[in-house]
This record gives structure tokens, C-alpha cells and sequence, in this order.
């Protein structure tokens, strides 16, 4: 498919200007003003063009669980989340459907899910979250969340003592597990990425992180964990390893170019030193990280030490929402509170640069996606300029950053195939998964979970809370 | 007019239930399942009615510059907004329509406008935006920004000599201007009302800030003021007065229970403890506080010392948005990592609370807004509950708090005038607003302020930044 977009904006080095952009095949061929039409007119009149952002960490089914969780610390929210899952494989696919459309509908165009497994049906959740990414057209790497411990392991002692606790399952069994996914569903030419996805060190054996990592080189594929998301992980950590998680993620061979860490909030500058080292990418979820009370991450840090620093909505049970933009607004403003010197501020330019270079970096798809330019795939998103929460017209990229978009998106295409138009997305019918949420849950008032109150007690006692 | 919401879904003390609520002569005059049909009927089926919000601190004309204003703390942020006054009363009224029309979409039946003045036109000013308030309909609070020191006497010396400037106007000039304003405009009966407003402590003499608040009693009208927004200000406010600037306001007879106080980022116990024993509001700004880098208010401190803490936007060039939902999550969340003890966290419902009754007491209005009961004024929101961002069905107030509605306010009645039905506004045409706002604008890149360079040196010689 041919298509034109014609006399749109697009940013250049310091401003702006207004081009026709052409795509053959899937790629970008040609960027000047007043191109000769080629194929599909597209009219930019008044509608700014960037490359696709990357939601570069969720949970898709969390979906089900947001609005619902009382403000709590990431380890007590936890034992909430968990407590209400299993899911169906048919909850799995409209909640990847809706988290695929959210983020679509806030100019992103490749999601990053790092799916929660249904127990005993680890590849039917796959499936289900595959199928969903296919039909609605966006790019999806999806990372299995795998971790061989038990949930008590995850937390600090603070000197407690803990029984011993038999891991859930087996070195092995967790890395044939991340080895059946790829061979089962990575599809790169189909847009259907498989990652090798601990959920984090506060979760896995050394062995199960060993092995996991070593897939990264027989299949090439990316890795993606968690990493320092809390205070309480910083303690663990210290108990566990007596090293910093991030050194021994190095001796483990997890870091690297390919490799993105989804939080880090807690690390040091040694730390960070070793991040810039390996070139691995640091995935910011202000919202989660503020809603969990986890911390600020030290992103203008990041930054300052070449760091690369991409953008995730997290899952929608700890946010809750997956509006790409709300998460880049608040990944650039909430820094500006932890340096006077605000020079080192992020502008909203560099935020897009971030959302969609820095995505991709992560990805290892820097060559082919995250910038507008001639050879780059398509991966494009048109937002109209028109749109009340865009007006009056200032900055269209401050506009977009700093303000409130609305319904701003007019148009996505992923790799040249037009998945949004007028708004809407065009490859599923919207009305079908509003009616598949609706009939799939019901409204909760106090929810009440029996896991919470277990932990409670051990972790206001690890983290120096008043007991109770 | 009298209406009846059937079978709506409203908060209960800990959950919900599903009622009939009857309105006449602008007042909730039933509150209970299954009532005898009165009036017009509203299919209440799969919505949610909550009290309308208080978006208790904006600036309508900062509209102009949303998107636009880079990345600065506000002393220098000042400048480069101050550069580009004076507007025309017509661009007034446009940005106070558009004010009012994000803030009715955001859940808000009452908008609090420190309204910026076009110099030697300040009537008019205040005329054009009190006419867009009256034509949409929106219960508005417009406080004309006063002061009489020039700009350069808001900012701290840190020990720099300062050649003495004349006042902008004399104090007795100021009064006169909130005296006029008050009898010209000011008319509850019709939802107008105006505040006797200074810009802030920073700008104002002590004669100016006295003979503004012996106009509280005199006129019986609400006082509304900037305090401690910055660590600038709390630094300038250490050399001009030797106290804390709320012992200073205390002692000109500033605070009470009708005056709000916009930021307080700054402030010590003891200045808390004095807001509470004054019962003074505090106007949150969560957003604008970050963009600017101020800080994060203590508001976890304000909420546990019994102080009343209502949210704002704060004006578009500083948040850049009017989105109320926005506000309130923000200004939810933010505060989680400032306290370890997640009991103090705010929940969905208390934020709801502080919005919405917040806001009310604020402005003195608690005995007639902000509660959903039997002889409140109608000032109510519908929120549509099959909105695809608020769903799956989980808990309705979590989701509108934590999540991001879009375009989810269904209906909103300002003391029983409906405003918005379906999701649109219906007393003004907003495709004439789209049209004026665009035609009145254009795009910009870098624009270049001349007053922020010549400010630029002195701040960061005064903020202990490194010199140029």
C-alpha cells in the first residue's frame, strides 16, 4: 500500500515544518514539501506527524483490576492483585485488546507486555494475548512474566525469621517455559516479539536468571525484568545478595543492549554507571511509581550519565490507566521537583524523543522505528491540531506534552498498515470490546482480599511500620 | 425545572447504591429508590452522579500560552508569561469560555479565576470573562490579580544589592480597583462572584494586603491569594518580613475560613498548625508544581493537622491543561512517596471528597455545595460508566480518581441549569470556541521573551545556581 500524507507538520531541529511524507511498503520514502501524490491522499492540513511511541511496560491484564486496588505499597498491592487472579484466556484477550487500544489511542504504536501467566495455562494466556495484538494491528513484544519463587521470598525480613518455602517450580521448567514461548509465538516479521521476561530478581533463582538471560543469544530476542521498584526491593536486595541487584544482574549476563528494566528507582551511581556501561534501557512508570508510593526514579540522572530512558503506563491495576501521554507528562514533569538547576529539565521535545527513540533503543529497533525518517518504517501517528484540548495553537509539541490531549489522535499506521483513522480504531470494532468488558465484570465497592492481611503484619514489621 | 435522575448509582458511606434523585427549583429535594417520576426524566442506567467539583485556583487568560512556555521555575517562568500581556478583552473572554468548558468536562461546577488584568483595562477584563462564566453557565469566582510592587521585588536578593523601584500603583489605587470590581460585578444570586485576590505576599505591600482583607467584611466576599509557592519565595519572604509570610498574613488579618490560599509548598508546623486554627483552605496544584518545579506541598501534613485542602489547575501555561480529573489524581497520588505509612495515603473517596466539599468550604459555600443531599443545590455530574476508560466494571470512584477518564462526563447541572448532556456542552457553540481559539493563535517554536534574560542572572545568583 502507497499512501501521501500531505502538508503536515512535522518538528525540525529547532521548529517546525510542513512536508508531504510518502510511504511504499511499510516504509518512509520520501519526506520534502510538495511531493508529487503517490497512492492515498492523506490530508496533514492542520495535524502534526510523529513516529509511534513505545508503551514500554504493562501488565494487559491487569485491566481487570483497575480503579479496584486501595492505595497501597507495591508489596501489599501485590498480594491484592494476585489474589483475584486466576483469569480465563478470554479475559486475557479484551484485556490486551483494551490495553492495545488506549495505548494506540495516546500515540503509541508498539506495546510491551509483560503478561501475567493463567497457572497451568501459561501458553493459552500467550495465545490469547497474541491473537488480541494481531487483530487490532499494533506491534506487540510480549514477555511472559516467569518467576520459579514464592511470593513471601520478595519481601525483606528486617530480621525476621521465615520458614523456609518450596519454589514454585523448577530452574528448568521456568526457562523451557521463556524457550516453548519464543518457539511457539516470535514472529518478528508479523510484529509478535517474544522477550525473555523474569518478573524480577526479588522473584527468581540465580539459576532461573542464568538461564534466562542465555536465551537472549540462541534466539536473539530481549530481555525485560523488573528492577528496584521499591524501597523494600533495595532492603531485600541488601539481605539476599549483599551486592547491589544491579551488579549481580551483570555477573548473571542480564544487562545489555537489549535488555529494559522496567522502574529503577532505587539505584545508586555506581548503579547507574553500570546501566551506561552496558547501554541497557531504563523503562520510567511515573504513574505506578507514584501510586504505590515507590519513589521518584532518578531519571535526570539517568540522562546526565547517557543512560537510555524509554516510557511504560504499567499495568492498569497500578496506575490505572494506559494513556501513553499521561505517562510521558508525568515522566517529564515530576523531575523538574528533584533539581534546581532546571536546565537539566525535560523539555517536552526531549520527552518525544524518549517515548519513541528511546523505545525503540530498548528494543534494539533504533534502525527501523522511533524517528521521522526516510528508511524508517511507518510506524506513524497523526494527531489533529484542531482538537480543542490542542487549541489555541502554541507549541504543538508543548501542547502535547504538557497539556491534556483529548481524543487528539487522528491517525495511526503501524509499519505503513493504517490501524486508526478520524479517531477511531478501524481493524476491531470498538462497541464489541465495550460490551466484552462490561459483561466479563462487575462493580466492587470494598473488595476484600484474604492474602493481604497474611502479609501485612510481616511487611509494616520488615519496612519499620508502627504494628499494629 | 424540575428533573429526576433514575436508577443513578451514587456513593454511599462505603460503597454504593443505585437511587432516584429529584431536583426542584435547583435544589436535590429526593434521595431514594424507586421515587414517583417528577419532571423530566434522566436514564440514570450504568452512570455515576457525584457532586460537581471546585477547580479552586486557575488563570482563564494563561490559555494563550499553554504548550508554549519551556521548562522553567516559575520566578523565571513569570517573565517569559508576563513578556506576551497585555491580551485583548475579546481573548479574555474566549480563554475563560474555554476555562469553563475543560472544567465542566472534567467533572467542575465551580471555577475559582485569579484572572489576570490587561493593564488600564482592568473592568474590561473582568466584563469579558464574567460574561463567559454567565453564557456557559458555570458558578465562577473571579478574582481580579492585584499588586502594586513592581516584578523584580517578588524575587529573593540573596544578598544582591537592589537599586529601589517605584510601585506599580499606590495601595490606595489597588483597593479601589477590588472595591469597584466587588460593586460592579459581584452577584451570587446569579453565580458570579467576585474575590478580593492579590497576586501574593511577594508583590504586595502590607498596606495593599490589609485594606484588601478589611474588604472581606465589609462586602462579605471571599479572599484568595498565591502563598509559598517556591523556595524562592519562601528565601525573599525570610528577608522582608524576618517571620514566616502565614504569621505575616495572620497579623494583617489574611486568613479564615473564607480565604483560600493557592500552592503552599513551603510552609513549616507552625504554619500549618496557624492554618488550621484560622481554618484557611489550601489550594493544591499538583501539576503546576512540577512543571515549575516548586515542590510537593505537604498536603498528607494539611489533611492530618485538619486543614482544608481543596484542588486547583492553576492557570494553562503552567499545568498546561484545565482537566480537573487530572488535577485530583495527581494530587492523590503525588503524595505517596512522601509518607512510608500507607494508612495516611489519600484514598479515591476522600479525594472525591476533598474536590468536591473541599472546594466548597473554601469559598464558604459548604451548606449548599459539595454534598450529594436532600437540600443542596443541584451542582451535579454524571458520569457515563460504559466510557471505555472506565471500564471493566470495577469501582466506579477508583476509576474516575486513579484512572484517565476521556470524555466521560455525561451530563453536569449547575444548580439545577443543565450544561452539558451527552457529552456536550449545550449553552455555547464549541465549534465557535475551536474557531476563535484557532484563529486568534498561531504556531510557534522558540519564542524568544526579552525580560526572562535580563532576570535570568540576578535569579540564579540569588537561587545559589551556578553563574553563566
Amino acid at each position: 500500500m502507497e499512501f501521501t500524507i500531505q502538508s503536515v507538520c512535522v518538528p525540525t531541529r529547532d521548529g517546525y515544518d510542513w512536508v508531504d511524507v510518502q510511504i511504499q511498503q511499510g516504509r518512509i520514502t520520501a519526506i520534502a514539501p510538495h511531493l508529487p501524490p503517490l497512492g492515498t491522499l492523506i490530508n496533514g492540513h492542520h495535524k502534526l506527524l510523529l513516529p509511534g511511541f513505545v508503551n514500554a511496560h504493562t501488565h494487559s491484564p491487569e485491566m481487570w483490576q483497575r480503579g479496584l486496588i486501595a492505595p497501597l505499597p507495591l508489596e501489599l498491592w501485590l498480594a491484592e492483585l494476585y489474589d483475584f487472579t486466576p483469569l480465563a484466556p478470554e479475559k486475557i484477550y479484551w484485556s490486551a485488546l483494551g490495553t492495545a487500544v488506549e495505548t494506540l489511542l495516546s500515540g503509541g504504536t508498539t506495546v510491551v507486555d509483560h503478561l501475567i501467566l493463567i497457572p497451568g495455562q501459561e501458553m493459552e494466556t500467550i495465545a490469547a494475548a497474541v491473537r488480541a495484538y494481531r487483530e487490532v494491528g499494533i506491534r506487540a513484544f510480549v514477555g511472559p512474566l516467569l518467576h520459579d519463587q514464592d511470593f513471601i521470598t520478595s519481601l525483606p525480613t528486617g530480621g525476621q525469621s521465615r520458614s523456609p518455602v518450596p519454589n514454585l517450580r523448577s530452574a528448568d521448567e521456568t526457562i523451557a517455559l521463556a524457550k516453548a514461548a519464543i518457539e511457539q509465538f516470535h514472529d518478528p516479521a508479523a510484529g509478535i516479539h517474544i522477550m525473555v521476561a523474569p518478573t524480577g530478581p526479588q522473584l527468581c533463582s540465580d539459576e532461573s536468571l542464568a538461564g534466562l538471560a542465555a536465551l537472549r543469544d540462541r534466539y536473539d530476542v530481549c530481555l525485560h525484568t523488573h528492577l528496584l521498584e521499591t524501597r523494600g526491593q533495595h532492603l531485600l536486595f541488601t539481605e539476599k545478595y549483599g551486592c547491589s541487584a544491579v551488579a549481580h544482574l551483570q555477573r548473571l549476563n542480564f544487562l545489555g543492549e537489549t535488555t529494559s528494566l522496567a522502574h529503577c528507582v532505587w539505584l545508586d551511581d555506581a548503579d547507574i554507571e553500570m546501566l551506561a556501561a552496558t547501554r541497557s534501557t531504563v523503562v520510567h512508570n511515573p504513574l505506578s511509581n507514584l501510586r504505590l508510593g515507590s519513589g521518584i526514579a532518578p531519571v535526570l540522572k539517568y540522562r546526565a550519565a547517557g543512560v537510555n530512558v524509554a516510557f511504560g503506563c504499567d499495568g492498569s491495576a497500578s496506575n490505572d490507566s494506559q494513556d501513553l501521554l499521561e505517562a510521558i507528562k508525568l515522566g517529564s514533569i515530576l523531575h523538574n521537583v528533584t533539581d534546581l538547576e532546571y536546565r537539566h529539565w525535560i523539555t517536552p521535545r526531549q520527552a518525544v524523543t524518549m517515548a519513541a527513540l528511546g523505545g525503540a533503543k530498548g528494543l534494539g529497533l533504533q534502525a527501523v522505528t522511533g524517528t521521522l525518517a526516510v528508511g524508517q518504517w511507518a510506524d506513524l501517528v497523526l494527531y489533529d491540531l484542531e482538537n480543542l484540548s490542542l487549541l489555541p495553537r502554541t507549541d504543538p509539541i508543548g501542547q502535547l506534552v504538557l497539556g491534556r490531549p483529548t481524543q487528539a489522535v487522528h491517525s495511526v499506521w503501524v509499519q505503513g498498515d493504517r490501524v486508526v483513522a478520524d479517531g477511531t480504531v478501524t481493524t476491531i470494532h470498538l462497541d464489541t470490546l465495550r460490551a466484552a468488558l462490561l459483561d466479563h465484570s462487575e462493580w466492587h465497592a470494598q473488595r476484600t482480599s484474604t492474602t493481604l492481611p497474611q502479609f501485612q503484619t510481616y511487611y509494616r514489621q520488615a519496612m519499620g511500620l508502627a504494628a499494629d
